[in-house]
């Protein structure tokens, strides 16, 4: 684990390719490095100059003596392989490359992009970039990039996939007042990704919040392990773009990334306590929340108003976003009564009505913050005639620093009357919005980032037993001997009774004595279902029949399949006809696992049944990171089967247990099988004691 | 139909309680009607001064002599009351009360409101609030109000049920450059509504767009009258607050329990064309995209951008609102690429790259907004070195104009680096956001509406024959008569029956004996379920049992229903046992129907069966609205429901004639009988030919 200090804490940093021309981005870069303050050595290097900005510079890195611990590089692409590897041989630590022409224009860039990666290998420095803006501290100060300005000091810090996006953002960020601790702008993130800069931010003791842009994920694995870890101290908040199957097309003919689907992004934030925000303004409202306030204990919001409708519309917006109105003790609104105006609403919101000055705001508000049941406080003033903007703002900030264990946030309706107190607030830590339904959303955040710390405990072992893996491995193998990627039903069986995972057996019939001799075995009632890797959707081709009590009942619905498959799909192979016992009690549910490239088996859990892909009542995890019965039962109870299984209108209540163990069998089984791609359980039924899979789907490939 | 014309544009204003003191809101009020360069007569009334501000002041409003068509009234309101009925003797058309303490503080007040009221009614006067800060128009131009300042002329009116909301607006509006024609503060709507200033706002030439904030509607039936003819011209655009504090209706019914008073509201906004805003800056987005921009022709957007990561975004909310990337003609596609560097991306979103300078983006703004495939453009600039901001507003203003029948917004990513650009952008009319997903958004409710215009269509007559009032008036009499206001299951289904809704008849059988010649006559198998007027979940008590297929099973059955409802309720008055003809094929439906007290009967459609509540795959109409078979057909393919209709999965389509005939026919059925208050048929089955209803419940309330 690298805190990657010689990238924001460099004590000797060179700059590859200055120049002293001005519409020279190694101009911009070297400027920008010494009027941020940078206090450690500076040292141009160009061939062509003796001296830029009054600084000694050098024909090349070998030339300085010192040892660098950052080289940053703006050389035009062709040199770039060369300066590199000139940087490994002078021992310097770190290089960001400004240089642009490298994957993101295609196949040669991608080898030049490779080149240069191995030469970082080789000499085992770490890289930024190539294609990036370059990188910001404010705390060291060291501004290395081409950006234009140099953020206010902050404790956020922003990773960017998107150099435009950071440059945008900076140009934005002196018009909000927002002071940021780091700016990274990745590039084509070749060596170091988001994830190496998380990491890296979470353990800089300047950051307070980490935002992230990005287009995509490069290791999945890693990225979760990183956050999981990070997200505990500090709250980690990304826009990933890239989300619509258009935004997709986007995405890679903008970076050259795979875009992984969506679903699993979500899932891996969520399991991993990222926060996601949904557009730009989300992701800095809940930024510069996240770095003012504490977080709140519960959900239980007060609002302090002048104005009726506005108290409304934050009302509203507090249920829309799953806070709470907070009930004040029967003190705070004893003491409301006895304070405020007999027009006035004692009860929360608390609306102080129109002719509300400081005072009666700062009575208000101290009020609704000593309450015990109040976990924030939202402030919302409206210019009217005896308003007073600027001093309620002081006694906002006075009393946000008084109660320092409760989020205050303000929204003050309005234009040029309330910006200079807009502008006080902001100054002073406090999140100011012009309307009330922003600052909820970011009430919201905090409140979700603050239950996710909170439900975080050690994960407890699992203990699987009776796990067959060796038996498997062998219906794998044979499967793939057969030239097939899907599982017949009864290997498929076979495999859910090797992990212990309830199923209703099922074996196949080649004939209809056996089929009789199956059913004897196993008990009647049963089901038959054809067998063929061809048939993917067995009840619209007649191929299979249920109830079936009788053996001459079997022997008939033998025929029956075996007819009207052939006449259905003649040339599908048939292996014969599974039979299976009949269970037709308990609730219906999905077990199903799709592997993302990113992120590995997804889990999904769910309604099940034919109806499953309408209904779509479902919930997903990754298996890699889905690791206690805490967990799972969380998932279950994301659903609305959850009602059904509870017991639905006076129903028994269905074995949760039994349904708990199954899925995580089943994410050990594709956790432990690579090989299988995709899997579908359904229907689980799901009784008062037990479970039993009922049909189950398999989707290998060939591993090398 | 009243355009209002006293109040927006009077010859002759009179202010009652006009004073010379500026801490007074009489002092505002004619200050604002002075300096707005009201072109009419005004006349201070104050028997205590003989001039204002120059104007000779009178003692009484019958003094003044002249006809006077406003009175803007603001004195105490003891004296209100007298001030009205002076006005009423005068002759006066129109009365703006500002004056508060009304029914907004209590009891008392709401006694005074009704006396104003009641003197209004006298005299034919129509008045405005009381408790309001009174009316605004630019074109006229007219400030009756005494709030801040003077909204810049526009073609937005802004009707708000919050004075506060108003005052913030109008204080925001000169920060963001923002015109309006009309300002309306409403007040307590004691006589003029939303509804009079909506009509009004439309018969107002000045007038492009309605904007409107309403914690209530007044009146439902004509809401919807006035908002359904206005929107086929202007858009009205509604935030309609405390949805949160809607109370839980008393729901019996699913249906009921599924409305919530919220839906109501939802439905008639979509069923008249009004577009619902979810928050403030919401609504002011659409206002600006509304009043400067053409409506789009189909949903296609065309991104042009000087930066990657912004137009992944953009593209990404392109899909999320439910728009279309367009796909640029071969002709566009070329043009792009013998113009444009090798490193641009020419499909859309069109990237011209970090160094475009103005030529690039006029050239690539021109390409799209001349291609047929393209119905609006969105136009995103970061700010980069050689970037023009300037210089491209003043072309995206240009194209903008010269491609007027397409609407074309900006996204000016940055702070003061593009303030000047942002500025000339908005000052020509060019909606213009700092992120892009808001700008998204607005395009996106431009669409909506674009949509919903186009498909208005002259309600064709609907005929439902075979409609027999009499014999449903019949049994609801018997109903009443014994005290009940659920019906029973025959009778229900008698009522069904009587207005041609396909329903399998239940009939109730006393004796054993009886349900064995029920069944004979209507044919084995049946199913029997307890008849009581207290028992609303008969499955739940063992009130059930189906697939009775022997008239042995028959009798048998009915003695286990009568044992087990006798056991669990023992108490339950028990008037027998419907027996009813066996139907289990067809996709299960529900019909249902909520009555709302504003909007009168909501209907519900929806996946139906004992999961209707947990599923929710439901859609709602206003049955007063809803009129023609276009509208019940596209309120079934609103729902899941609809692709297992269509067939689901090789499943033959279901008769959706047949369904939508019943729709019309219960939407006749609760409009005929406005004592119907609640109603579910759950299941309807839908067959491949016919329908048949099986489980009905109605509940009525006595009429007086």
């Amino acid at each position: 684990m690298s805190k990657l200090n010689f990238l924001f804490e460099p004590k000797h940093i060179a700059v590859i390719g200055a120049s002293r021309s001005p519409q020279k981005i190694g101009f911009a870069i070297l400027d920008n490095i010494i009027k941020s303050g940078f206090p450690g050595d500076i040292y141009p290097v160009n061939p062509h100059e003796d001296e830029i900005a009054g600084y000694k510079c050098y024909r090349s890195i070998q030339e300085i003596g010192a040892p660098i611990d950052q080289a940053v590089i703006s050389v035009p692409v062709s040199r770039s392989i060369q300066v590199a590897e000139e940087c490994g041989e002078a021992g310097v630590k770190g290089l960001v490359v400004i240089t642009a022409g490298f994957k993101e224009i295609g196949k040669d860039g991608l080898k030049q992009e490779q080149q240069l990666l191995e030469i970082c290998h080789r000499y085992n420095m770490r890289m930024l970039g190539p294609n990036c803006v370059g990188l910001m501290d404010t705390h060291t100060p060291l501004n290395a990039s081409f950006a234009k300005g140099f953020p206010d000091e902050g404790n956020i810090s922003f990773i960017s996939q998107s150099g435009a996006m950071l440059v945008s953002i900076l140009d934005w960020s002196f018009e909000m007042g927002i002071g940021f601790s780091r700016f990274i702008s990745l590039g084509n993130k070749a060596d170091l990704t988001e994830v190496d800069f998380i990491e890296s931010c979470a353990a800089d003791p300047q950051t307070k919040v980490i935002l992230c842009y990005v287009e995509d994920i490069a290791d999945g694995k890693r990225f979760i392990e990183v956050c999981s870890e990070a997200s505990k101290h500090k709250p980690i908040i990304i826009l990933k773009s890239g989300t619509s199957s258009a935004g997709a097309q986007a995405a890679s003919s903008h970076t050259g990334a795979l875009a992984g689907s969506d679903r699993a992004y979500e899932t891996a934030f969520k399991q991993c306590g990222v926060l996601r925000a949904d557009s730009i303004s989300e992701l800095f409202d809940l930024a510069r929340a996240f770095s003012t306030l504490p977080l709140p204990r519960q959900s239980r919001v007060a609002i302090v108003t002048n104005a009726g409708g506005p108290a409304i519309v934050a009302t509203d917006a507090v249920e829309k976003y799953g806070l709470k109105m907070a009930r004040f003790t029967k003190d705070t609104i004893d003491k409301l009564r006895n304070n405020l105006p007999a027009e006035a609403n004692i009860y929360n919101p608390v609306d102080i009505i129109g002719d509300a000055k400081n005072d009666r705001y700062h009575f208000a508000i101290e009020a609704v913050l000593e309450d015990q049941s109040v976990d924030s406080a939202l402030v919302l003033l409206c210019p009217a005639a005896v308003t007073e903007p600027e001093k309620t703002a002081e006694t906002i900030v006075t009393l946000k620093n008084r109660y320092s264990t409760k989020p205050v946030m303000a929204v003050y309706m309005g234009g040029k009357t309330l910006a200079e107190g807009k502008n006080y607030l902001i100054e002073n830590a406090v999140p100011t919005f012009t309307f009330p339904e922003p600052s909820v959303r970011s009430l919201q955040g905090m409140f979700n980032y603050a239950e996710y710390i909170r439900n975080i405990h050690p994960p407890a072992p699992v203990n699987l037993s009776g796990i067959d893996c060796t038996a498997v491995r062998k219906i794998m193998n044979d499967v793939l001997a057969d030239h097939r990627v899907v599982l017949l039903g009864h290997e498929a069986s076979a495999v859910m009774a090797a992990y212990g995972i309830p199923v209703s057996r099922s074996y196949l019939a080649r004939t209809e004595e056996e089929a009789c001799q199956i059913s004897r075995n196993i008990g009647l009632p049963v089901v038959l279902k054809i067998s063929s890797p061809r048939i993917a959707h067995k009840t619209d081709v007649g191929g299979v029949e249920i109830g079936l009590h009788g053996e001459d009942d079997v022997k008939k619905a033998f025929r029956r399949i075996i007819e009207k498959v052939s006449y259905f799909l003649p040339d599908a192979p048939v292996y014969g006809v599974e039979v299976q016992s009949m269970v037709d009690d308990g609730v219906e549910v999905i077990i199903g696992m799709s592997r993302d490239i990113q992120f590995g088996p997804l889990l999904v859990f769910g309604l099940g049944g034919i109806y499953v892909n309408l209904i779509e009542d479902v919930t997903f995890r990754l298996a890699s990171a889905l690791v206690t019965e805490e967990e799972v039962k969380k998932m279950i109870s994301e659903t609305k089967a959850y009602t059904l299984l509870k017991g639905y209108r006076g129903k028994k209540p269905a074995d949760l247990e039994t349904l708990t163990a199954a899925i995580l069998r089943t994410a050990r089984l594709v956790t432990d099988f690579e090989e299988i791609t995709e899997m579908d359980i359904n229907p689980v039924r799901v009784h008062t004691h037990g479970a039993t899979a009922l049909d189950v789907k398999i989707t290998i490939e060939k591993k090398e």
